[in-house]
């Protein structure tokens, strides 16, 4: 057996490669990026290497680089997790020369298998379906165009070299076809340097099913049963489950079979996924293979009691596969749903910055690969997964519940992620019929604006935030709100205002007296509530309401308190940043004053002009630092004597962007004085 | 199925019930006693409800108490956990009484099966042995002799209503006998106000098997395999493991028919567990039943891929077992570690107080069921038991591999814990052979003083806690080291020393300039070392020495900093607490002066007398508080003038404890002068 491998990646799969590593009594080296030398993957390694700048391409793609880092360390081996180089011949013939195993398969497998051409034709030759299509070597337009009417429409026009989406065109009627065509043939070329395409049957409401193969060096093949991942957004896999809930028995075992064919025929050594597409008749069609450890692989490995990543290291180590098919049976259920640093609410724009705290609970049937923990940052260079989130259960209805359970329980403050659309996922109903197509995002309208909000959940979500700083405050920890200054009003009562999508909203609190910590909470002016708050050892925040209890995760940072409840986030902004109120209190109330950018930032919405009157606390301009918005308001009703920036502008914190003068005039009392 | 379910129980078996019921969507109701008003169990539940003061007599077993809460809430039924009421038939009759439905066995077969004599009976109905004895009526000492005779020695002596060990004897040879009946007997009668005994064969090398079976209230009865609890310290189970290395499918086939035969003439329904001796010769011996769910029920989860607590649920709910034995196949293997808070160096005493930080990682094939988390109180009221460490891998060395490198990674700061028991057993060659027989702690020498000491450790400990301290000074976080105020050499060296079990040792660290933040270390005058150091965002230590990396948990108290290694934790004192140093540098250098309390706590060792001479750093006082040790030390040479305290005393902060005039003689300076 190895004593040392090198793990060519980084993230979560760097982590748990590592993880079975160590258990196997292998040293582990890690190899990272200049934006990745405080990442996990590089603390938990027992030696690690700098490869170069952030950029993969200057780093976690240089062969050179990391061969050199493996026979500094005296590595044996290489592991190269998924993405970067893990498919990549040249990478396996580089390790090979070097006396380096390459853990996976043998590169004239890798390159036979990556042509998705000459895949299908494998297919073909060992009787395994593809789907309807034409994938030879005419690429003049007028032969395509009748291949194009052999097939039939609807049809798909795909890039030979491609993936990602890029160089793909649907074709829905053939008059379209021409046009279509060039734009794929040009697209494809531009991405990838290579303008060959191939057409296919597009099939309706397909489901994505891939089987996971495992063959040693002495010929022995097996498969481990499927994996689903129909549910994709812009053919990036969301989610992903084993057993699907489309297979019956016999199917499986007709597709495992086939499975199996294809990558004895490719001369496949190490773990491998077989991709299908398989319509609403139950026909199945091979799609393409991946020659590597898949992102989704813990499923199986749940299903079937197994370490895929041990096995691939037993075959890399010469070993004969010790697991028969026959013993092969999945049991229970797995999910895993992919949690991305990204706005579901904005496009799906990925969030980027510091996660300022993670946490996934420890529970029975959980298991979190995470590739970050608090304190790490996530950066613009990699893929913006941070952690796979995987549950077991008895059955399908098991996996999804504890998964509903563990994205409600789940904190994330930093970044924005896609947790709330995975909540929305485990409650639809659709979903949980297992009508799991490859449209199914679309058609359930989970990405369309707005489609994540949940409003009625807004009054207990402001209480929570303004409970949580005022016991903060209470519990005499640093608080950045301290600097606000009082927020008391007369009497016992306190008021705080956030601004929650640029709405303002009020929160009044009092402590009631001989009531044992009991809080009165009033929303905008709503009917006045009842509520004991606790602050949980762990930090969250613990509301009962009557005999109702909810926890809520909370973080607060300067100027703005988030919150997440159900999954989802809650950004909720003060409409005064401290540096407003300090300095109000600091000088008289008469007279000009100055207000400054509470950090740095951008100028992102100038609100006012100069000379335009104002009324107390309005917004007159935000800013944006950290990913996040910030305003500065009026402290008082006046009127803008100057703007110092403009919309787009770059300030430093503690600029002086805005300068009002106090003073009131008929005109500032008029609502309509308000943009 | 039930709505609402009450948990009557508290710590990790109260959290893993609630997860299992929020996932299926029963609501969860929460009881604690005063003591456990800001436990997890409490935060995590929708409704909570106090029932009572710390001692469990008081709360946790007030059967009215606990019933009226469940009216209160509108529970409809109770899941009592392990412990506490779980084997009560009296507080399940009371829930029938009220209503509710009990999640356990009906009253009679708990009645039936909770006396050893009667449930020892049942098993011989049905024709499974148990170990030769006399569990007869006659409790005539002659008569019990001849039984003795008859049965042969060695042989058990134990109380007919015992358990733990109390009433119990061992008779080696009949001439022993009578002495050794009349002390069980006074024993049982004084512990449990019965001095019934039963006579049984000592086994040799005997390993303790259980089997989990599950009943369903139409007769069904499966049996889940077996769990090996062999390796205990004073009849308390600490390693648990399934399958059980010692049994052959013929067997397991053999013991789990007989388990379910016996459940099944006791009219048993829902979870419970048939104990068995197994001899050397694979003879199998019935024990006893418990009749609840065990503490060790995660690892039959993780083989047989079920949810216990589920299928309890489930069949208390009146719902038909969907298993099939003949479905009901273990796969891979799981490992259980008990993590106690104890002190394996002091007699496993326990340790109680604040839980500074609980870290355990999240990883492939781990499981973590907790009852604690960081900030969490471990009172003296409740079982010790912190969390259970689960493991599940392909294989036992598999498992085995994986519990190691877990404890390797698991940090616990505040209260002490077995980690280093539980990872030394890990390392024993015995048991990674499946040698696991119910004396194998004694056997293989692990409870011995001094058996889990790490001496070659320390010095890898001694620079990494001297590191941490320097970083996160530089770091500039709270640091209670801040107030010893400069412990710099002259040039850059820094000077750290340390008291370890009694012993100085002294740290010499010396950044090296234009290394990317090196450091020269030199441990107590050895040869010095050159250490790359780096903080984790998760707070660890991670060292790099050459090409090797280290990782290292570390906690700072005032006055002392915690290290984990390999498991081990290591407790390093300050020889000079904080309020010495401070009024060393308040004061002159000539004079007398009075050394205080660095903080309120019991005086365990006073070291000198008055009018001793004493050199600088000298020893002088050794306080215990928040189960820690802190020194008083002098802080020059001199002579003790006054002690105000006696070792037993208790002090307040501040107070002064010794006054030391300076001043040199020649008898300060001879090596003599120390005690």
């Amino acid at each position: 057996m190895f004593k040392k491998i090198l793990i060519a990646n980084r993230g979560e799969i760097a982590r748990r490669i590592m993880a079975t590593c160590r258990e196997m009594g292998i040293r582990t080296v890690a190899v990272y990026s200049e934006a990745d030398c405080q990442a996990p993957h590089v603390y938990e390694a027992d030696e690690a290497y700098p490869i170069g700048p952030a950029p993969a391409g200057e780093s976690y793609l240089r062969i050179e680089a990391i061969i050199a880092a493996a026979r500094q360390a005296g590595a044996e081996a290489i592991h190269p997790g998924y993405g970067f180089l893990s498919e990549n011949p040249a990478f396996a013939e580089a390790c090979h020369e070097a006396g380096l195993v390459f853990i996976g398969p043998p590169a004239s497998a890798m390159r036979l298998m990556g042509s998705k051409i000459a895949a299908r034709q494998v297919a073909q030759q060992v009787g395994v379906p593809t789907v309807p299509g034409y994938d030879g070597p005419q690429q003049d337009p007028q032969r395509l165009l009748q291949e194009a009417e052999r097939i039939g429409v609807p049809l798909l026009i795909k890039a030979a070299a491609g993936g990602g989406g890029k160089g793909m065109r649907v074709v829905r009627s053939l008059e379209d076809f021409p046009a279509q065509l060039e734009g794929a043939q040009r697209e494809a070329l531009a991405a990838f340097g290579d303008g060959t395409v191939f057409l296919e049957r597009l099939l309706e409401q397909p489901r994505h099913i891939e089987f996971q193969i495992l063959a040693d060096a002495y010929g022995q093949v097996v498969h481990l049963g499927e994996r689903e991942c129909s549910i994709q957004r812009r053919h990036q896999k969301i989610v992903e489950e084993s057993p699907s809930p489309a297979l019956t028995a016999a199917l499986r075992t007709r597709m495992g079979e086939a499975a199996v064919r294809i990558a004895r025929a490719a001369g496949y050594v190490n773990a491998g996924t077989l991709e299908f597409l398989l319509d609403r008749d139950q026909h199945f069609y091979f799609l393409e293979m991946n020659t590597r450890l898949q992102v989704e692989h813990p499923i199986t490995e749940l299903v079937m009691g197994l370490d895929l990543v041990r096995q691939q290291i037993l075959i890399a180590a010469g070993e004969p596969l010790r697991l028969r098919q026959e013993e092969l049976v999945a049991r229970g259920h797995a999910l895993e749903m992919r949690l991305y640093a990204e706005d579901p609410e904005q496009q799906f724009l990925p969030s980027t910055g510091k996660v300022f705290r993670f946490f996934a609970p420890q529970r029975p049937g959980v298991r979190i690969d995470s590739g970050v923990e608090s304190g790490s940052e996530v950066s613009q260079f990699y893929d913006p997964m941070l952690a796979k989130l995987i549950t077991y259960g008895e059955d399908r209805a098991a996996s999804i519940a504890r998964m509903r359970t563990l994205l409600e329980e789940l904190a994330v403050f930093g970044v924005k992620t896609n947790s709330a659309l995975l909540h929305a996922i485990t409650e639809n109903a659709a979903f949980r019929e297992g009508l799991t197509f490859t449209s199914f995002l679309e058609e359930q309208g989970l990405l369309a604006p707005g489609a994540l909000r949940e409003q009625e959940a807004l009054p207990s979500v402001l209480g929570a935030a303004a409970l949580a700083e005022v016991l903060n405050e209470e519990r005499g920890e640093r608080n950045p709100w301290r600097r606000l200054g009082p927020w008391r009003l007369g009497g016992t009562g306190q008021l705080l205002r956030y601004l929650y999508e640029g709405e303002e909203h009020q929160v009044c609190l009092e402590r009631l007296p001989g009531s044992g910590g009991s809080w009165r909470i009033e929303i905008d002016g709503g009917e006045p509530e009842e509520v004991l708050p606790q602050l949980a050892p762990d930090g969250a925040l613990c509301l009962q309401r009557g005999a109702r209890r909810e926890r809520v995760q909370f973080f607060r940072l300067s100027g703005e308190t988030q919150v997440m409840l159900r999954g989802r986030l809650y950004r909720l902004l003060r409409p005064l940043p401290p540096a407003i109120e300090s300095s109000l209190r600091g000088r008289g109330q008469r007279g000009g004053q100055s207000l400054t950018a509470p950090m740095a930032g951008t100028i992102v919405k100038v609100q006012v002009s100069e000379g335009e009157p104002v009324r107390q606390r309005q917004v007159l301009v935000i800013l944006s630092a950290m990913k996040m918005e910030h305003v500065i308001a009026a402290p008082y009703d006046g009127v803008v004597r100057r703007i110092y920036y403009r919309e787009g502008d770059v300030v430093q914190g503690g600029a002086v962007v805005v300068e009002v003068e106090m003073g009131q005039s008929e005109a500032t009392l008029a609502p309509t004085s308000q943009e």
